[in-house]
């Protein structure tokens, strides 16, 4: 979980953001990814991976420690990196219907 | 972690937004929310929370029931959540200077 406040102007980081998340797909171990910034550069970035190895894997990668070096230089103001392991997950979706998720018995199917 | 992808409108949302952001600091438990939309209406919220008691506790709110009940009514199109627990953060801050934070020894003090 990457938490990060951008600085103004963009400095190259729309094209190696895509960059970066065209490698991560490619890399062992890659679950997904979900990011979201607001109008006031707040961002949240979390990326699924199957294991701590892969995570460090990619961590490793020399491509991506450029552009985190790159980050630090131009990018961001500060950020916040969590690694968290994923309990449980649940989802809902309009064509669910209104009831709570979690407490149907089959929280991963329709309803 | 709370993923989600909001309707068209506001629909009382932003209100009762703010209203649950400042019941939750109110709880049990309670260490912090992040949280970030962009223009698309893809939104990331994560709260953190003691321990899994306190998550669960807040789940059973009465009102914070009465407010996912109207989400899935009136707010959102489909979203995820995930309990995850965090095994180590680390962060960092332009006055930190450029080195990579979680490869100094005191990963938490400024450099």
């Amino acid at each position: 979980m990457f938490t990060s406040q951008r600085t103004a102007g963009d400095a190259g980081y729309g094209d190696t953001g895509e960059r970066m998340a065209a490698l991560a797909a490619e890399q062992t171990g890659y679950l997904g990814v979900e990011s979201a910034r607001d109008a006031s550069g707040l961002g949240i970035t979390i990326s699924y991976w199957r294991s701590e190895a892969d995570i460090a894997a990619w961590r490793r990668h020399a491509e991506h420690q450029l552009a985190r070096d790159q980050g630090r230089r131009d990018w961001y103001q500060h950020y916040t990196v969590r690694v968290a392991k994923v309990e449980r997950a649940y989802g809902w979706s309009r064509a669910d219907g209104p009831a709570d998720p979690q407490i149907s018995t089959s929280s991963g199917d329709p309803q």
